[in-house]
């Protein structure tokens, strides 16, 4: 079983218990979306879709839902939505990575080819857009559309700037903003939506669901660097090697240690791969990781202020612990 | 110049005049929609929009218009949201096809390699989403949505389904109309929607965008194997050679020509390159191409006949033209 994020939560913290059977409808919803496809297609979506999947981005819309009033139908459908649009994304991203495993299962692109995959991950945003039709307002899709948007221009800018000495840490930021904290802000704010919020708390909950996100990536990054491959089920210390420039290596390239600054500034010069065996045990790497870690937990507190705003509840509750999980996952890294 | 459909109609019907400058127009909305995006993203898409397209989708829309009241600033925006939905599946089928060339200019994949090509086509796609999110309802999203994922099924379906001996004439048509007549469909339901006209006149409209649609692919088929490729302005005749079933293919192998039908269909059990030098010269090959030539003209008189329900206007009478012009287009191919 691959390293889950989300089911490291369920197991740990009683308060997910709140949503389990919600997250069990969602894994439904999603399997059954592969019914509109005719038979030379569908066996080749069912595949894709059996994926066993985090679910943070549904288990976000659940529990914002919980937080402000109750999940519906229409939270559980656009739960699944948001994972078939993650779905579509995670399709591409391994089809540019060229990557062979994910969640410890063989990908589309290893499987059918990268031509297969990428009309695979079309028919699953297309698969969504339907969904997105069929809840909300157009206010609503407006703003899954401009989510959407934003995705795949983080997806692109990331690999135009690959070995970018001119991207600075604000670049950084802005990057995984619209790479990945975007669906995260918008599992919020459409619950939110759903929820018929006023557009003020619409516009704080996808404030949370943005330094969620930042917070995510930002743990994420880390552990690429300092994780075991066993244990995440995937391929690890690529992103920064093959020129990424996550936050950590701009703190190594920031780093007090010259050597360690000057070789890894070197690298990304030269468009070399950086030798992380080599820098794992020094004092500048684990400062690196400390003070990315650091980043992540601000913006982790910050999205707690956020949730503090709304009243009390179990749904509230959850988020929480969901918040102080992911700053005990921050805090992992570091040792 | 590449050989293009919409500008030899141009040239050669004064027709056409009636909505030369909506067309440029047109042109000025797909040159704008770069605009939402950042630097590192935003020269990608400014080369890949700037394709001399012919602009057959976007025609379709606003001849639409102008028969039924007169064409609107939706009207526009909506037409270049389909090109930019076209020119998104022809990113990803350049990707798919390996294409160097298309419209006489370097293809994304060849300019940048397939991984940038499959996220700006991911990016096209997404903001042709925000520009339908400008515009109608949401039964208006809901037609795009199912639309969009019919272009995505046939696609995959066209992928899986190289070289299968079980496919049908049916199912190419059906695989056609998803593939390439859905774009036309919603050219012509999407602007009688805008009009507000009633359900039941969008549904006809739908039938005759289909039908042209169904009619232009199967010239398209014929041109493969007939055309000449510096006319063409792409390479020709590598989709039947290659695996694909186009509607000559099948009458190939139906020939009364027991030689032809057998050498064909030998090809296509073992999965061998057809040599269409080699029939090119033959009564059977001149057959297949008349009897396909027949069936899209068959389906140019059925969209005439649901045309015909509209009052006379000169929007009426351009897209009759269009019906005419694709009848000696698909009549060339006999030649």
């Amino acid at each position: 079983m691959a390293f889950s994020f989300f089911n490291k939560l369920r197991d740990k913290r009683e308060h997910l218990k709140l949503i389990r059977d919600e997250l069990d409808k969602v894994r439904s919803v999603i399997a059954r979306q592969v019914e509109p496809f005719g038979p030379h297609v569908r066996p080749y979506l069912e595949r894709v879709c059996r994926g066993r999947g985090k679910l943070i981005r549904p288990g976000l819309v659940l529990l914002t839902a919980a937080s402000t009033g109750g999940v519906t139908e229409k939270h559980i459908t656009f739960a699944a939505m948001l994972e078939m649009l993650h779905m579509a994304s995670l399709v591409h991203d391994d089809v540019l990575d060229k990557a062979d495993t994910r969640r410890d299962e063989a990908t589309p692109n290893a499987l059918w080819g990268n031509e297969l995959a990428v009309l695979l991950g079309d028919s699953l945003l297309a698969q969504a857009m339907v969904m997105g039709s069929e809840l909300g307002d157009m206010k609503f899709i407006r703003r899954l559309s401009l989510g959407t948007r934003d995705l795949c221009e983080g997806e692109v800018e990331q690999s135009t700037r690959l070995w970018d000495m001119e991207m600075t840490r604000a670049d950084y930021y802005e990057l995984i903003r619209k790479k990945t904290a975007t669906l995260f802000a918008m599992a919020m704010s459409g619950a939110a939506m759903l929820q018929e919020l006023d557009d003020e708390m619409v516009d704080h909950l996808e404030r949370m669901g943005t330094l969620l996100g930042i917070a995510y990536q930002i743990y994420d990054d880390c552990l690429d660097l300092t994780g075991s491959e066993d244990v995440a089920g995937k391929t690890l210390g690529t992103d920064a090697a093959k020129g990424k420039l996550t936050l950590p290596v701009f703190f190594l390239m920031e780093s007090s240690s010259d050597d360690v600054a000057d070789y890894v500034r070197g690298c990304v010069e030269k468009r070399e791969e950086i030798d992380f065996t080599r820098l794992r045990g020094t004092d500048a790497f684990h400062e690196a990781i400390r003070m990315s870690a650091d980043e992540g937990r601000a913006r982790t507190a910050e999205a707690r202020e956020v949730l503090w705003m709304l009243p009390e509840s179990d749904g509230r509750a959850a988020l929480a612990e969901m918040t102080y999980r992911l700053d005990e996952l921050l805090d992992d890294c570091c040792n």
